[in-house]
Protein backbone atom coordinates (compact mmCIF):
# COMPACT_ATOMS: atom_id res chain seq x y z
CA UNK A 1 0.00 0.00 0.00
CA UNK A 2 1.13 3.63 -0.73
CA UNK A 3 2.01 5.60 2.63
CA UNK A 4 -0.02 8.55 3.99
CA UNK A 5 1.37 12.21 3.61
CA UNK A 6 3.03 13.18 6.59
CA UNK A 7 1.07 16.59 6.70
CA UNK A 8 -2.59 17.56 5.41
CA UNK A 9 -3.48 20.95 4.75
CA UNK A 10 -7.14 21.19 5.26
CA UNK A 11 -8.48 24.88 5.07
CA UNK A 12 -6.47 27.32 6.78
CA UNK A 13 -4.29 25.11 8.38
CA UNK A 14 -1.38 21.97 8.61
CA UNK A 15 -2.31 19.13 10.15
CA UNK A 16 -0.62 15.93 10.74
CA UNK A 17 -1.92 13.49 8.42
CA UNK A 18 -3.88 11.29 11.36
CA UNK A 19 -5.90 14.48 12.48
CA UNK A 20 -6.83 15.66 9.30
CA UNK A 21 -10.56 15.29 9.53
CA UNK A 22 -13.51 16.41 8.28
CA UNK A 23 -17.37 16.67 9.17
CA UNK A 24 -19.64 13.78 7.86
CA UNK A 25 -21.63 16.67 6.81
CA UNK A 26 -18.77 17.79 3.96
CA UNK A 27 -20.96 17.67 0.67
CA UNK A 28 -17.26 16.02 -0.79
CA UNK A 29 -18.78 13.02 1.75
CA UNK A 30 -22.21 13.25 1.18
CA UNK A 31 -22.72 13.90 -2.41
CA UNK A 32 -19.21 13.42 -4.11
CA UNK A 33 -19.77 17.40 -4.69
CA UNK A 34 -16.05 19.32 -5.08
CA UNK A 35 -13.26 18.81 -7.48
CA UNK A 36 -9.66 17.97 -7.47
CA UNK A 37 -6.14 18.19 -9.06
CA UNK A 38 -3.11 16.16 -8.98
CA UNK A 39 0.28 18.21 -9.89
CA UNK A 40 4.00 17.01 -9.69
CA UNK A 41 6.92 18.57 -9.03
CA UNK A 42 9.97 17.77 -10.82
CA UNK A 43 13.78 18.79 -10.63
CA UNK A 44 12.30 21.61 -7.90
CA UNK A 45 9.74 22.53 -10.50
CA UNK A 46 6.23 22.46 -10.28
CA UNK A 47 5.71 21.16 -13.67
CA UNK A 48 2.73 23.19 -15.21
CA UNK A 49 1.36 24.56 -12.20
CA UNK A 50 -0.08 27.32 -13.39
CA UNK A 51 -2.07 25.12 -16.01
CA UNK A 52 -3.46 22.87 -13.03
CA UNK A 53 -4.69 25.81 -11.37
CA UNK A 54 -6.29 27.18 -13.99
CA UNK A 55 -8.31 24.18 -14.53
CA UNK A 56 -8.84 23.66 -11.04
CA UNK A 57 -10.60 27.50 -11.02
CA UNK A 58 -12.33 26.64 -14.23
CA UNK A 59 -13.90 23.35 -13.11
CA UNK A 60 -14.60 24.93 -9.79
CA UNK A 61 -16.81 27.57 -11.99
CA UNK A 62 -18.68 25.26 -13.82
CA UNK A 63 -20.61 23.49 -10.84
CA UNK A 64 -20.74 27.12 -8.75
CA UNK A 65 -17.94 26.66 -6.31
CA UNK A 66 -16.48 30.05 -5.26
CA UNK A 67 -12.91 29.78 -3.94
CA UNK A 68 -10.06 31.92 -4.24
CA UNK A 69 -7.52 29.20 -6.53
CA UNK A 70 -4.81 32.55 -6.33
CA UNK A 71 -4.78 31.42 -2.51
CA UNK A 72 -3.43 28.10 -3.29
CA UNK A 73 0.54 29.18 -4.44
CA UNK A 74 1.64 30.43 -1.08
CA UNK A 75 -0.24 27.17 0.68
CA UNK A 76 2.21 25.10 -1.42
CA UNK A 77 4.80 26.59 -0.39
CA UNK A 78 4.23 25.96 3.12
CA UNK A 79 2.82 22.56 2.79
CA UNK A 80 6.19 21.35 1.37
CA UNK A 81 8.18 22.77 4.08
CA UNK A 82 6.03 21.35 6.55
CA UNK A 83 5.91 18.15 4.55
CA UNK A 84 10.06 18.07 4.09
CA UNK A 85 9.43 18.11 0.34
CA UNK A 86 11.12 21.78 -0.87
CA UNK A 87 12.76 21.32 -4.35
CA UNK A 88 11.85 17.52 -3.80
CA UNK A 89 10.09 15.09 -6.54
CA UNK A 90 6.73 15.11 -4.84
CA UNK A 91 2.84 14.91 -5.99
CA UNK A 92 0.37 17.43 -4.69
CA UNK A 93 -3.03 16.30 -4.29
CA UNK A 94 -5.55 19.45 -4.12
CA UNK A 95 -9.40 18.94 -3.58
CA UNK A 96 -11.81 21.78 -2.99
CA UNK A 97 -15.68 20.54 -2.35
CA UNK A 98 -18.28 23.26 -1.46
CA UNK A 99 -18.60 22.72 2.02
CA UNK A 100 -20.30 21.65 5.19
CA UNK A 101 -24.23 21.88 5.21
CA UNK A 102 -27.03 19.60 6.80
CA UNK A 103 -27.90 16.70 3.68
CA UNK A 104 -30.00 18.15 0.97
CA UNK A 105 -29.35 17.70 -3.03
CA UNK A 106 -29.52 21.31 -3.96
CA UNK A 107 -26.20 23.58 -3.47
CA UNK A 108 -26.99 25.51 -0.42
CA UNK A 109 -25.85 28.94 -0.36
CA UNK A 110 -23.57 30.79 1.79
CA UNK A 111 -21.25 27.87 2.86
CA UNK A 112 -17.14 28.16 3.09
CA UNK A 113 -15.76 25.52 0.69
CA UNK A 114 -13.71 22.98 2.49
CA UNK A 115 -10.12 22.86 0.92
CA UNK A 116 -7.57 19.78 1.44
CA UNK A 117 -4.52 19.44 -0.24
CA UNK A 118 -1.23 17.33 0.59
CA UNK A 119 2.08 16.14 -1.17
CA UNK A 120 3.64 13.35 -1.18
CA UNK A 121 7.74 11.85 -2.41
CA UNK A 122 7.30 10.33 -5.94
CA UNK A 123 9.83 8.98 -7.60
CA UNK A 124 8.20 8.72 -11.37
CA UNK A 125 9.38 5.98 -14.11
CA UNK A 126 11.85 7.33 -16.77
CA UNK A 127 9.59 8.44 -19.65
CA UNK A 128 10.38 5.97 -21.87
CA UNK A 129 10.27 2.65 -19.27
CA UNK A 130 6.74 2.04 -19.47
CA UNK A 131 5.32 -0.71 -21.59
CA UNK A 132 1.72 -0.44 -20.97
CA UNK A 133 -0.63 -3.59 -21.48
CA UNK A 134 -4.34 -2.26 -21.06
CA UNK A 135 -7.78 -3.24 -21.34
CA UNK A 136 -11.18 -1.87 -23.27
CA UNK A 137 -13.91 -1.43 -20.98
CA UNK A 138 -17.27 -0.15 -21.40
CA UNK A 139 -17.39 3.79 -20.38
CA UNK A 140 -20.48 4.22 -18.21
CA UNK A 141 -19.55 7.46 -16.46
CA UNK A 142 -21.32 10.69 -17.09
CA UNK A 143 -21.22 13.30 -19.86
CA UNK A 144 -19.54 16.27 -18.20
CA UNK A 145 -16.00 14.38 -18.18
CA UNK A 146 -14.66 17.97 -18.63
CA UNK A 147 -15.59 18.34 -15.09
CA UNK A 148 -13.06 17.09 -12.76
CA UNK A 149 -15.15 16.01 -9.66
CA UNK A 150 -14.39 13.46 -6.89
CA UNK A 151 -17.53 11.67 -7.76
CA UNK A 152 -15.56 9.67 -9.63
CA UNK A 153 -16.95 5.88 -8.65
CA UNK A 154 -17.06 5.11 -12.47
CA UNK A 155 -13.55 5.68 -12.98
CA UNK A 156 -12.29 3.38 -9.79
CA UNK A 157 -14.46 1.06 -10.96
CA UNK A 158 -13.07 0.85 -14.55
CA UNK A 159 -9.51 1.20 -12.81
CA UNK A 160 -10.28 -1.63 -10.62
CA UNK A 161 -10.96 -3.84 -13.92
CA UNK A 162 -7.64 -3.00 -15.23
CA UNK A 163 -6.18 -3.20 -12.21
CA UNK A 164 -7.44 -7.34 -11.22
CA UNK A 165 -6.46 -8.00 -14.81
CA UNK A 166 -3.05 -6.63 -14.10
CA UNK A 167 -3.25 -4.16 -17.18
CA UNK A 168 -1.85 -0.65 -16.46
CA UNK A 169 -4.87 1.13 -17.30
CA UNK A 170 -8.87 0.48 -18.94
CA UNK A 171 -9.49 2.26 -21.90
CA UNK A 172 -13.19 3.88 -21.86
CA UNK A 173 -15.24 3.23 -24.92
CA UNK A 174 -18.53 5.04 -25.62
CA UNK A 175 -21.00 3.91 -28.38
CA UNK A 176 -17.95 1.96 -29.75
CA UNK A 177 -15.15 4.85 -29.54
CA UNK A 178 -12.82 4.93 -27.06
CA UNK A 179 -12.56 8.41 -25.31
CA UNK A 180 -9.93 8.29 -22.58
CA UNK A 181 -8.68 6.31 -20.30
CA UNK A 182 -9.60 6.01 -16.29
CA UNK A 183 -7.47 8.35 -14.80
CA UNK A 184 -5.45 9.25 -18.50
CA UNK A 185 -5.89 10.36 -21.40
CA UNK A 186 -5.20 7.95 -24.64
CA UNK A 187 -3.69 8.59 -28.19
CA UNK A 188 -3.10 6.53 -31.45
CA UNK A 189 -0.97 6.81 -34.16
CA UNK A 190 -2.66 5.46 -37.49
CA UNK A 191 0.08 6.26 -40.42
CA UNK A 192 2.03 8.90 -39.13
CA UNK A 193 -1.14 10.92 -37.77
CA UNK A 194 -1.71 11.13 -34.42
CA UNK A 195 -5.61 10.71 -33.29
CA UNK A 196 -7.16 11.82 -30.08
CA UNK A 197 -10.78 12.08 -28.45
CA UNK A 198 -11.31 16.08 -29.09
CA UNK A 199 -11.98 17.62 -25.95
CA UNK A 200 -15.57 17.55 -25.36
CA UNK A 201 -17.90 16.44 -22.33
CA UNK A 202 -16.79 12.74 -22.81
CA UNK A 203 -13.24 13.20 -21.57
CA UNK A 204 -11.45 15.33 -19.47
CA UNK A 205 -8.95 17.85 -21.24
CA UNK A 206 -5.37 16.97 -19.71
CA UNK A 207 -3.02 19.55 -19.10
CA UNK A 208 -0.48 16.84 -20.93
CA UNK A 209 -2.64 16.38 -23.38
CA UNK A 210 -2.52 19.64 -24.00
CA UNK A 211 1.31 19.97 -24.15
CA UNK A 212 1.66 16.75 -26.18
CA UNK A 213 -0.73 17.84 -28.72
CA UNK A 214 1.30 21.45 -29.01
CA UNK A 215 4.26 18.51 -29.18
CA UNK A 216 2.95 17.18 -31.93
CA UNK A 217 2.84 20.99 -33.65
CA UNK A 218 6.24 21.66 -32.94
CA UNK A 219 7.49 18.59 -34.49
CA UNK A 220 5.61 19.05 -37.18
CA UNK A 221 3.40 15.39 -37.09
CA UNK A 222 -0.14 15.56 -37.96
CA UNK A 223 -2.83 15.12 -35.69
CA UNK A 224 -6.71 14.52 -35.80
CA UNK A 225 -8.63 15.10 -33.03
CA UNK A 226 -11.17 13.10 -33.75
CA UNK A 227 -12.42 9.60 -31.48
CA UNK A 228 -10.88 5.90 -32.78
CA UNK A 229 -13.12 2.94 -32.92
CA UNK A 230 -12.73 -0.13 -31.13
CA UNK A 231 -12.85 -1.75 -33.94
CA UNK A 232 -9.80 -0.04 -35.70
CA UNK A 233 -7.87 -1.16 -32.89
CA UNK A 234 -6.19 -3.95 -34.97
CA UNK A 235 -5.28 -1.38 -37.77
CA UNK A 236 -3.57 0.99 -35.43
CA UNK A 237 0.44 1.43 -35.58
CA UNK A 238 0.84 3.28 -32.16
CA UNK A 239 -0.40 4.10 -29.01
CA UNK A 240 0.02 6.01 -25.85
CA UNK A 241 -1.53 7.06 -22.40
CA UNK A 242 -1.05 10.59 -21.25
CA UNK A 243 -1.62 12.23 -17.39
CA UNK A 244 0.19 14.31 -14.96
CA UNK A 245 2.20 11.27 -13.14
CA UNK A 246 1.37 9.02 -16.32
CA UNK A 247 3.53 11.44 -18.65
CA UNK A 248 3.80 10.05 -21.92
CA UNK A 249 3.51 6.36 -21.46
CA UNK A 250 4.09 4.17 -24.60
CA UNK A 251 0.92 1.15 -25.30
CA UNK A 252 2.72 -2.02 -25.72
CA UNK A 253 -0.61 -3.97 -25.73
CA UNK A 254 -4.15 -3.45 -26.02
CA UNK A 255 -6.80 -6.19 -25.17
CA UNK A 256 -5.17 -9.23 -27.19
CA UNK A 257 -3.95 -7.20 -29.89
CA UNK A 258 -0.21 -6.52 -29.44
CA UNK A 259 1.46 -3.57 -30.85
CA UNK A 260 5.15 -4.07 -30.83
CA UNK A 261 7.31 -6.47 -28.71
CA UNK A 262 10.71 -6.56 -26.52
CA UNK A 263 10.20 -2.79 -25.55
CA UNK A 264 10.15 -1.58 -29.04
CA UNK A 265 8.15 1.72 -28.68
CA UNK A 266 7.13 3.18 -31.88
CA UNK A 267 8.88 6.08 -33.40
CA UNK A 268 6.71 8.92 -33.16
CA UNK A 269 5.92 7.91 -29.48
CA UNK A 270 9.12 7.95 -28.68
CA UNK A 271 9.76 11.57 -30.43
CA UNK A 272 6.55 12.93 -28.34
CA UNK A 273 8.47 11.07 -25.12
CA UNK A 274 11.90 12.98 -26.21
CA UNK A 275 9.77 15.85 -26.71
CA UNK A 276 7.68 15.90 -23.44
CA UNK A 277 11.26 15.18 -21.33
CA UNK A 278 13.09 18.58 -22.90
CA UNK A 279 9.84 20.33 -22.38
CA UNK A 280 9.55 19.59 -18.69
CA UNK A 281 13.26 20.18 -18.17
CA UNK A 282 12.85 23.66 -19.88
CA UNK A 283 9.84 24.53 -17.93
CA UNK A 284 10.03 27.59 -15.22
CA UNK A 285 9.26 26.66 -11.48
CA UNK A 286 5.94 28.93 -10.87
CA UNK A 287 6.49 28.88 -6.98
CA UNK A 288 9.62 30.21 -4.96
CA UNK A 289 9.88 27.45 -2.31
CA UNK B 1 -31.70 25.50 6.10
CA UNK B 2 -32.24 22.01 7.49
CA UNK B 3 -31.07 21.29 11.05
CA UNK B 4 -28.37 18.86 11.61
CA UNK B 5 -29.32 15.66 13.64
CA UNK B 6 -28.02 16.12 17.12
CA UNK B 7 -26.20 12.43 17.11
CA UNK B 8 -24.52 10.55 13.92
CA UNK B 9 -23.63 7.15 14.45
CA UNK B 10 -19.93 6.27 12.91
CA UNK B 11 -18.48 2.66 12.89
CA UNK B 12 -19.53 1.90 16.32
CA UNK B 13 -19.84 4.64 17.92
CA UNK B 14 -22.67 7.25 18.70
CA UNK B 15 -21.42 10.91 18.80
CA UNK B 16 -22.33 14.70 19.36
CA UNK B 17 -22.84 15.88 15.23
CA UNK B 18 -20.25 18.20 15.87
CA UNK B 19 -17.39 15.54 16.98
CA UNK B 20 -18.73 12.95 13.61
CA UNK B 21 -15.72 13.35 11.85
CA UNK B 22 -14.06 11.31 9.42
CA UNK B 23 -10.37 11.21 7.70
CA UNK B 24 -10.10 13.10 4.31
CA UNK B 25 -8.52 10.23 3.53
CA UNK B 26 -11.95 8.07 3.74
CA UNK B 27 -12.63 7.00 -0.46
CA UNK B 28 -16.46 8.64 0.17
CA UNK B 29 -14.31 12.03 0.30
CA UNK B 30 -11.75 11.25 -2.13
CA UNK B 31 -13.69 9.25 -4.53
CA UNK B 32 -17.60 9.35 -4.05
CA UNK B 33 -16.68 5.54 -3.18
CA UNK B 34 -20.03 4.49 -1.27
CA UNK B 35 -23.87 3.50 -1.09
CA UNK B 36 -26.57 5.20 0.72
CA UNK B 37 -29.67 4.52 2.16
CA UNK B 38 -32.80 6.51 3.44
CA UNK B 39 -36.17 5.64 5.06
CA UNK B 40 -38.10 7.05 7.44
CA UNK B 41 -40.40 6.19 10.41
CA UNK B 42 -43.69 6.69 10.36
CA UNK B 43 -46.44 6.11 12.81
CA UNK B 44 -43.79 4.19 15.01
CA UNK B 45 -42.65 2.00 12.45
CA UNK B 46 -39.61 1.20 9.91
CA UNK B 47 -41.31 2.03 6.62
CA UNK B 48 -40.20 -0.75 4.23
CA UNK B 49 -37.43 -1.28 5.90
CA UNK B 50 -36.22 -4.66 5.59
CA UNK B 51 -36.63 -3.67 1.91
CA UNK B 52 -34.06 -0.52 1.76
CA UNK B 53 -31.71 -2.64 3.77
CA UNK B 54 -31.68 -5.50 1.33
CA UNK B 55 -31.13 -2.95 -1.38
CA UNK B 56 -28.39 -1.54 0.77
CA UNK B 57 -26.60 -4.99 0.78
CA UNK B 58 -27.18 -5.83 -3.06
CA UNK B 59 -25.83 -1.88 -3.80
CA UNK B 60 -22.54 -2.74 -1.69
CA UNK B 61 -22.25 -5.90 -3.27
CA UNK B 62 -22.61 -4.68 -6.63
CA UNK B 63 -19.17 -2.20 -6.19
CA UNK B 64 -17.64 -5.20 -3.62
CA UNK B 65 -17.93 -3.39 -0.28
CA UNK B 66 -18.22 -5.81 2.22
CA UNK B 67 -20.27 -4.98 5.03
CA UNK B 68 -22.48 -7.24 7.39
CA UNK B 69 -25.79 -4.91 6.95
CA UNK B 70 -27.90 -7.03 9.50
CA UNK B 71 -25.61 -5.16 12.35
CA UNK B 72 -27.55 -1.94 10.89
CA UNK B 73 -31.10 -3.05 12.64
CA UNK B 74 -29.98 -3.10 16.42
CA UNK B 75 -27.94 0.04 15.52
CA UNK B 76 -31.00 2.21 14.21
CA UNK B 77 -32.72 1.17 17.54
CA UNK B 78 -29.98 3.02 19.60
CA UNK B 79 -29.87 5.88 17.30
CA UNK B 80 -33.18 6.96 17.95
CA UNK B 81 -33.10 6.42 21.73
CA UNK B 82 -29.58 8.47 21.37
CA UNK B 83 -31.59 11.14 19.19
CA UNK B 84 -34.57 10.89 21.02
CA UNK B 85 -36.62 10.00 17.99
CA UNK B 86 -37.85 6.22 19.73
CA UNK B 87 -41.14 5.72 17.67
CA UNK B 88 -41.32 9.70 15.95
CA UNK B 89 -41.72 10.48 12.89
CA UNK B 90 -38.28 10.55 11.52
CA UNK B 91 -35.66 9.89 8.32
CA UNK B 92 -32.56 7.84 8.68
CA UNK B 93 -30.11 8.32 6.51
CA UNK B 94 -27.31 5.34 6.23
CA UNK B 95 -24.13 5.80 4.59
CA UNK B 96 -21.22 3.03 4.34
CA UNK B 97 -18.22 3.70 2.03
CA UNK B 98 -15.20 1.62 1.21
CA UNK B 99 -12.96 2.89 4.10
CA UNK B 100 -10.08 4.72 4.60
CA UNK B 101 -6.60 4.53 2.35
CA UNK B 102 -3.91 6.14 0.89
CA UNK B 103 -5.37 7.81 -2.38
CA UNK B 104 -4.96 5.68 -5.51
CA UNK B 105 -8.05 4.72 -7.66
CA UNK B 106 -8.39 0.96 -7.79
CA UNK B 107 -10.50 -1.00 -4.57
CA UNK B 108 -7.83 -1.34 -2.11
CA UNK B 109 -7.55 -4.98 -0.24
CA UNK B 110 -8.55 -5.45 3.26
CA UNK B 111 -9.85 -2.21 4.72
CA UNK B 112 -12.42 -1.36 6.80
CA UNK B 113 -15.84 0.21 5.18
CA UNK B 114 -16.94 3.29 7.40
CA UNK B 115 -20.36 3.22 8.32
CA UNK B 116 -22.00 6.64 9.15
CA UNK B 117 -26.06 6.66 10.20
CA UNK B 118 -28.25 9.75 11.66
CA UNK B 119 -31.84 10.31 11.89
CA UNK B 120 -33.60 13.61 12.17
CA UNK B 121 -37.47 14.03 12.91
CA UNK B 122 -39.64 14.76 9.80
CA UNK B 123 -42.78 15.71 9.04
CA UNK B 124 -44.12 14.33 5.42
CA UNK B 125 -46.82 16.19 3.59
CA UNK B 126 -50.13 14.95 3.69
CA UNK B 127 -49.97 12.77 0.53
CA UNK B 128 -52.66 14.50 -1.29
CA UNK B 129 -50.88 17.69 -0.27
CA UNK B 130 -48.03 18.35 -3.32
CA UNK B 131 -48.96 19.11 -6.69
CA UNK B 132 -45.55 19.51 -8.12
CA UNK B 133 -44.33 21.67 -10.76
CA UNK B 134 -41.39 19.78 -12.82
CA UNK B 135 -39.11 20.49 -15.28
CA UNK B 136 -36.91 18.47 -17.74
CA UNK B 137 -33.23 18.77 -17.81
CA UNK B 138 -30.80 16.49 -19.81
CA UNK B 139 -29.87 13.14 -17.71
CA UNK B 140 -25.83 13.39 -17.81
CA UNK B 141 -25.65 11.17 -15.02
CA UNK B 142 -23.48 7.85 -15.53
CA UNK B 143 -25.40 4.21 -17.02
CA UNK B 144 -25.23 2.53 -13.51
CA UNK B 145 -28.09 4.85 -11.60
CA UNK B 146 -29.07 1.22 -10.79
CA UNK B 147 -26.30 1.66 -7.85
CA UNK B 148 -27.11 4.01 -5.08
CA UNK B 149 -24.26 5.57 -5.07
CA UNK B 150 -22.85 9.13 -2.91
CA UNK B 151 -21.11 9.94 -6.33
CA UNK B 152 -23.83 12.03 -6.69
CA UNK B 153 -22.59 15.38 -8.12
CA UNK B 154 -25.08 14.86 -11.19
CA UNK B 155 -28.08 14.25 -9.42
CA UNK B 156 -27.58 17.38 -7.46
CA UNK B 157 -26.27 19.86 -10.24
CA UNK B 158 -30.25 18.78 -11.88
CA UNK B 159 -31.58 19.28 -8.19
CA UNK B 160 -29.62 22.48 -8.25
CA UNK B 161 -31.52 23.65 -11.57
CA UNK B 162 -35.26 22.96 -10.35
CA UNK B 163 -34.55 24.14 -7.28
CA UNK B 164 -33.48 27.80 -8.72
CA UNK B 165 -36.54 27.61 -10.98
CA UNK B 166 -38.58 26.87 -8.63
CA UNK B 167 -39.71 23.46 -9.55
CA UNK B 168 -40.19 21.03 -7.17
CA UNK B 169 -38.08 18.02 -8.68
CA UNK B 170 -35.98 17.60 -12.19
CA UNK B 171 -37.03 15.30 -14.83
CA UNK B 172 -34.16 13.99 -16.64
CA UNK B 173 -34.21 13.07 -20.47
CA UNK B 174 -31.77 10.58 -21.92
CA UNK B 175 -32.06 9.99 -25.46
CA UNK B 176 -35.47 11.74 -25.68
CA UNK B 177 -36.60 9.34 -23.29
CA UNK B 178 -37.94 10.98 -19.68
CA UNK B 179 -35.80 8.04 -17.21
CA UNK B 180 -36.48 9.62 -13.41
CA UNK B 181 -36.05 12.43 -11.49
CA UNK B 182 -32.77 13.65 -9.76
CA UNK B 183 -34.27 11.94 -6.20
CA UNK B 184 -37.20 10.25 -6.96
CA UNK B 185 -38.97 7.87 -9.87
CA UNK B 186 -41.39 9.06 -11.91
CA UNK B 187 -44.43 7.47 -13.49
CA UNK B 188 -47.34 8.82 -16.24
CA UNK B 189 -50.44 8.35 -16.95
CA UNK B 190 -52.23 8.05 -20.49
CA UNK B 191 -56.05 6.80 -21.21
CA UNK B 192 -56.05 4.65 -18.11
CA UNK B 193 -52.66 3.15 -18.44
CA UNK B 194 -49.89 3.68 -15.85
CA UNK B 195 -46.03 3.85 -17.65
CA UNK B 196 -42.65 4.04 -15.66
CA UNK B 197 -39.42 3.74 -17.07
CA UNK B 198 -38.03 -0.06 -16.79
CA UNK B 199 -35.85 -0.73 -13.75
CA UNK B 200 -32.47 -0.99 -15.68
CA UNK B 201 -29.32 0.16 -15.07
CA UNK B 202 -30.80 4.00 -16.48
CA UNK B 203 -32.57 4.03 -13.14
CA UNK B 204 -32.80 3.60 -9.16
CA UNK B 205 -35.38 0.79 -8.61
CA UNK B 206 -37.42 2.57 -5.87
CA UNK B 207 -38.88 1.09 -3.00
CA UNK B 208 -41.82 3.57 -3.60
CA UNK B 209 -41.37 2.27 -7.06
CA UNK B 210 -41.71 -1.06 -6.45
CA UNK B 211 -44.98 -0.42 -3.78
CA UNK B 212 -46.99 1.62 -6.70
CA UNK B 213 -46.22 -1.11 -9.16
CA UNK B 214 -47.51 -3.80 -6.65
CA UNK B 215 -50.45 -1.53 -5.53
CA UNK B 216 -51.46 -0.67 -9.46
CA UNK B 217 -51.86 -4.83 -9.90
CA UNK B 218 -53.67 -4.51 -6.62
CA UNK B 219 -56.28 -2.38 -8.36
CA UNK B 220 -56.59 -3.45 -11.80
CA UNK B 221 -54.54 -0.99 -12.99
CA UNK B 222 -53.06 -1.21 -16.15
CA UNK B 223 -49.13 -1.12 -16.30
CA UNK B 224 -46.33 -0.70 -18.69
CA UNK B 225 -42.58 -0.46 -17.91
CA UNK B 226 -41.69 1.21 -20.48
CA UNK B 227 -39.76 5.30 -20.91
CA UNK B 228 -41.92 8.10 -21.89
CA UNK B 229 -40.51 10.28 -24.93
CA UNK B 230 -40.15 13.75 -23.57
CA UNK B 231 -42.31 14.49 -26.98
CA UNK B 232 -45.15 12.69 -25.40
CA UNK B 233 -45.25 15.20 -22.61
CA UNK B 234 -48.19 17.01 -24.11
CA UNK B 235 -50.44 14.08 -24.72
CA UNK B 236 -50.21 12.65 -20.88
CA UNK B 237 -53.13 12.76 -18.99
CA UNK B 238 -51.74 12.39 -14.99
CA UNK B 239 -47.83 12.10 -13.87
CA UNK B 240 -46.30 11.38 -10.69
CA UNK B 241 -43.04 11.51 -8.38
CA UNK B 242 -42.67 8.37 -6.18
CA UNK B 243 -39.83 8.26 -3.31
CA UNK B 244 -39.46 7.62 0.42
CA UNK B 245 -39.91 11.21 1.18
CA UNK B 246 -41.10 12.15 -1.99
CA UNK B 247 -44.06 9.36 -1.33
CA UNK B 248 -46.69 9.77 -4.09
CA UNK B 249 -46.74 13.26 -5.92
CA UNK B 250 -48.86 14.22 -8.01
CA UNK B 251 -47.42 16.39 -10.88
CA UNK B 252 -49.45 19.53 -12.03
CA UNK B 253 -47.02 20.88 -14.89
CA UNK B 254 -44.14 19.77 -16.84
CA UNK B 255 -42.20 22.21 -18.01
CA UNK B 256 -44.71 24.91 -20.04
CA UNK B 257 -47.05 21.94 -19.84
CA UNK B 258 -49.84 22.04 -17.26
CA UNK B 259 -51.82 19.04 -16.54
CA UNK B 260 -54.07 20.28 -14.52
CA UNK B 261 -55.62 23.31 -12.19
CA UNK B 262 -56.99 23.70 -8.86
CA UNK B 263 -55.34 20.73 -7.23
CA UNK B 264 -57.52 18.65 -9.13
CA UNK B 265 -55.13 15.41 -9.02
CA UNK B 266 -55.84 13.14 -11.79
CA UNK B 267 -58.24 9.63 -11.02
CA UNK B 268 -55.51 7.19 -10.97
CA UNK B 269 -52.62 9.14 -9.02
CA UNK B 270 -55.65 9.71 -6.65
CA UNK B 271 -56.34 5.81 -6.30
CA UNK B 272 -52.68 5.56 -5.67
CA UNK B 273 -52.45 7.54 -3.59
CA UNK B 274 -54.92 6.69 -1.41
CA UNK B 275 -53.89 2.78 -1.64
CA UNK B 276 -50.33 3.91 -0.88
CA UNK B 277 -51.20 5.75 2.34
CA UNK B 278 -53.45 2.02 3.57
CA UNK B 279 -50.21 0.01 2.75
CA UNK B 280 -48.03 2.42 5.27
CA UNK B 281 -50.74 2.33 8.05
CA UNK B 282 -50.78 -1.38 7.09
CA UNK B 283 -46.96 -1.68 7.17
CA UNK B 284 -45.33 -4.10 10.28
CA UNK B 285 -42.58 -2.13 12.76
CA UNK B 286 -39.37 -4.25 11.81
CA UNK B 287 -37.62 -2.95 14.52
CA UNK B 288 -38.82 -3.18 18.44
CA UNK B 289 -37.73 0.52 18.94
Amino acid sequence: MLPYPTKVYLDDKILDQEDAKISVFDRGFLFGDGIYEVMVQIDGKMFLGKEHLDRLEECLRKIDISFNVESIDNKISDLLKASKLTNKDCLVYIQVTRGTAPRKHAFPENIEPTFMMYAVPISLPEVNEIHASVITVPDFRWTRCDIKMTSLLGNVMANTDAFRQGAYEALLVRDGKITEASHSNVFFVKDKVVYTHPANEFILDGITRKSVLKLCKDLGIEVQEKAIDQDEIAHLDEAFLTGTTTQVASIRKIDDHELYQNGNTGPITKALQTAFLQLRRQSEPILTN
